[in-house]
């Protein structure tokens, strides 16, 4: 058992700080009491996460939601706070100049412009010692015709180039994908395969990063994660859940199974190994259930999915599987997702000092009921605009 | 070719008040100059859809987006600019009382708040003199458990039928369905199954409405058309389309064949005849095109559509069929929509005393530029919130 | 624990004859040894199922697949083996003469030739003593325009009804939809609203079957479980799994949670008491793995899933739910998902004097090695043709 | 015009053996009368549709569908017949060792017997003269767990190294990706992106072929032939069309609009240019039609769609995307698609001394009645086993 709580123990996955904000639909945002209104107020929130997890030491950043006259003082208030600043997210969707695209417009002056902005976001990152710029692009078109899809793939190449050529040596560069949303005909990275030959052009630094709720129906994600990792080019993970689009619910939610079978293909491609560069963050919205506790659940899916991948007794399955033995092989593979790994989980944060049961402790210890009374006036943080 | 002619002269296509004003994605909403600022300039927006094609009368009011304190004043202003009031819809996703769902919502008093918002609209069709009141409920629950959805049913039908009851007797009441969005598990009126039944439960003036961006992937609309029209549920069309989930896109614009089918469909359903009860309403968001010119395109795209179903040999189609001819009958029917109806239509709105073109008058009459001009202060008119 | 174990110990899930023979894609079928040659020996082997698990008490038929002449001895045969003949299933796929359809086809003899087919196996039921006759049409058309598909509806809705005129008074006639296959443009059957307006039109007596494989990608298929229960609807399901379209998976292979979600709302809505009407019945192809142990491993995922449905502690989850408590509702309903529920199932198989582990005791019996020993010669029973 | 005439006269479009033979579904093989009985009745069939569409001169070979000790011999008969030998296809799908997969099985033994059939698909290809090599591999598994899927990669990357190195210089591998099925769970090459991953690893003579029906709903087909074109990857097509999932039907068929703007990204990235490597070939079944007249159709579906991808104003589409005008752009567009393209296709052929209807004048011919005589007795082709 011993390898397994060293996984567990050493697992880390990364906050985004935009979990804490308002967000909601095209229909509606409902405002939660008790928001942030600043950064400052997220990296307090995304704190809390990691205090009875224990495996949430990072909040990724978005720019411009989280911009700041001084990144210095952001890291050290996180660092008070117990946490570190991780990722930093670009946003080139959210400005007037975008509604025909950002590094793909037809309009060089607003490529320029939204180039601009992403060398910025390294700018940031030599002032957070962040790792990772991740990149997505909202970068498409609602109608055919509408712009040349070729001469796009040539302008964000272009683009990624700029930037790819500006980070340091120990700086890396993820690609998002994603099917659709908010181009609705076609979208400029729409699959891994599009993030994937980007990234090979680029050169090593340059990685795709898989968010679990942005593929076609029917996808099947693991062997995405399969073939990435073979190939050297799986760089992280957007967490999240969903039934029918990108639907942002807290990972696990929709599809416990697919969760649990995604942590195996990670392990089985070596991405839990101490030194794995895979970068595990959440990136779901709370559009109905409250903020920090939408959070503690959706890591705790993930620690649950990670402990079941691990439990599967390897070698029976590989004896199985060599022997061509379909019924056996997938029996044990189901028993280790079948089993109750809950009180694992309790016993391991207990070891380490913490509550067994993270959403109690953090239900009881009064930050919410805090907040609310606290966070008077101001503007509260959401999707910008 | 004088029943073609016919029906498409007395082709009546409904304009939606909101595709005139802001509209956009969850991740962003990009404002247009000229946009209305009031209902007055809705109306007025519609009317010069009507003035080009000849075929768009009515204007569907959202309520409260719409709502305004003479509503005979409104209808009076409508007249005077062409065209007249039709549909009523209601909105029961933009209060932050409804986070959890409006006339299924656990919570009594809410429901109550949202029936009393649908009964308000039928007093304003008793102003308006509307026949239809269109509701669309984004009710549902984001994850499993959340509530209960069988108790929600229930609920639904206690508030579908305290509002029929209220109806006068020539109003209809229009119930729409979707997939989903905004819910992201289970929408509490998923599909035309659904609206099909609670219908059915309340009596002959409840009717389905379609929205043709509302199904699952793979969904044959053009035999649910078939069935309700058999059933003699088939209420109203909300056009659009989509690639991908409810897109919003113009009516035609991603798959065109596929809105052959449907019209063929409802001709052969008998749903374009002289007296038809089918409301044929526009439903689409206009996030990066211009609006007016987006719906003129719309209404061609069903105009040519509905051409294209007239002109189907319907003898030669039935002889094929009868004899089992798959590629026979086949041929015959892509005849028609291979066919370029687009001088037909040209010839039409010239017998109209239409320029034949549109699209090119609408941009020669200097209406745009005029908007941008005049519109200037006040808030423009977008989804609320 | 009671209600927990007595709703275990009633339950009966009813096998597949055709689920012993050998099946495949239009790729291949891959032959299996020991496979059975004719109804007794598929009895036989459900008989197997049966033995080990103590749940799965009746076999249902496949005509003319199971045609003998003697349904007496069969279900004598049946009866000494342990189990009891259930559901006729009818053919009207398989006929050269069914290319353009059966019931809906074009032509009236073959219309009636159908029809007779489906007057034969309520003939059948009257000798087997069966309750219930299930119907599912390949029925419909691969190319637009290939036949009137509102015709086909008509006819379609003229042969139910001279089949429903033939039922007795306790027979019922079981209505299945699916989405596609064989049919690639249009299904005369093709989802639960159609199949329930069809059974509506014809009376009390005949329900839809719905095959957990049958739908669009996205459909929440507990919604369709709770409306159809909630209208008196609801007659059967076949169960089986898929990732992509009608897999015909073992049942809880590809989504467990699913599976669970279903079954619980199955309980939620009265379809688990003791005097249930609802059919749960098994409907998968093996086509690589052993069929025997296929079945066993089904019947126990549906016995599981039931299980984890009974252990949700309904009291907390309404009072959750009333509250608009969206992760404490949430936190109940998975409470009951995570717990590993295979040492209850083992404890009543222990009680009942049964192993507590079927597929091992299964395949300690010799029965596997038997059969290919025994079944030499003569023709494998498979899909006909 | 004449660059329009100039590419559809030169436009190739390649036949495959297999879609004069007889084929269906899971559910039911429909034989037709006067379907070929050996290689040589298929090629003769598919001069049929080149001698009434002068544009289908090669006919697609499928080993062992397609085996004959003198290939010579049968390269002759096709000459005589006025069409060539071109691709040829391997089949590792229907020998009972493949249950578990071909190239990717867990067993040594079985993997090299599948290598060597692709090493013997080669030699023909030495004696046919044929360029391409065409695989598709229906390897993958049923069940999460049944196999390592990652391992099944490095076991696909070794068998395609091998036969890549045994290809001659002017020789090529077309690798062809597709969704599920008959594999329900993971298919070893589900996506373009696996595919390309591949033809990367190997080498310049290793390309990737778009089977238009093979994609999960909702894929962007013309995005990824962009993309494929972009890198020099794009290979070959297999043309067919689909509703649902691989439904094989003629090609055009489903979606006219989406096959015209396939065609226009080939034209886009260079494809239609006079030296174009890119193998344009048909991929479908016959299931309920007449095999002969349906590649018919398909071929001048292919011809239709070229043929309004040519009509695109260029210059005007540029000019208008440039402007970001979205409106003016999909006119553009759209102007192209709604042309009647069949008189200028029926001027194309009487100018090359075909007959104007390529169906009218086959089914004028007698050749279907005189094959229904001919071909008695013997074994109607088919899909093997």
């Amino acid at each position: 058992m011993s390898r397994v709580t060293d996984v567990l123990n050493s697992q880390h996955i990364e906050l985004p700080s935009w979990a804490f904000a308002n967000s909601g639909t095209r229909f509606k945002v409902f405002p939660q009491a008790g928001v942030p209104r600043d950064p400052y107020e997220k990296v307090a929130d995304a704190a809390q996460v990691h205090k009875y997890t224990g495996v949430a030491p990072t909040v990724a950043l978005h720019i411009p939601w989280d911009k700041t006259d001084d990144y210095a003082d952001l890291a050290r208030y996180a660092k008070d706070q117990g946490v570190a600043l991780g990722t930093i997210n670009s946003n080139v969707f959210q400005d007037n100049d975008y509604m025909l695209g950002s590094v793909t417009n037809p309009d060089q002056q607003i490529r320029r412009k939204a180039t601009e902005h992403l060398l910025e976001c390294v700018d940031i990152m030599d002032q957070t010692g962040s790792r990772d710029l991740k990149l997505w692009f909202s970068d498409g078109i609602n109608y055919p015709g509408q712009d040349d899809i070729r001469e796009r793939q040539d302008r964000l190449a272009e683009a990624l180039k700029t930037v790819y050529e500006r980070l340091g040596d120990h700086q890396r560069m993820l690609l998002e994908y994603k099917l659709f949303e908010p181009a609705f005909y076609a979208t400029d990275v729409p699959d891994w395969g599009t993030a994937y030959a980007h990234t090979l052009a680029l050169g090593e630094r340059a990685v795709v990063c898989v968010d679990t709720g942005h593929h076609a129906p029917g996808t099947n994600i693991e062997m995405i994660v399969a073939v990435l990792l073979r190939a050297g080019k799986l760089g992280a993970f957007d967490f999240n859940s969903r039934f029918y689009a990108d639907d942002d619910l807290m990972v696990g939610a929709a599809d416990p199974f697919q969760l649990f079978r995604i942590l195996f293909e990670v392990l089985r491609g070596g991405g839990l190994e101490a030194d794995t560069e895979i970068a595990f963050m959440l990136d779901q919205c709370h559009n109905i259930e409250p903020k920090i506790p939408g959070q503690i659940r959706s890591v705790m899916n993930v620690q649950e999915a990670t402990a079941k991948a691990l439990l599967v007794d390897r070698d029976a399955l590989a004896a199985a599987q060599k022997a061509g033995d379909v019924l056996g092989a997938n029996a044990v593979f189901m028993d280790a997702y079948n089993t109750d790994v809950r009180p694992l989980l309790a016993d391991l944060r207990a070891d380490k000092g913490l509550d067994p049961d993270p959403m109690a402790a953090y239900q009881r210890s009064g930050y919410a009921e805090q907040i609310v009374k606290d966070r008077v006036g101001g503007t509260q943080a959401g999707w910008g605009a």
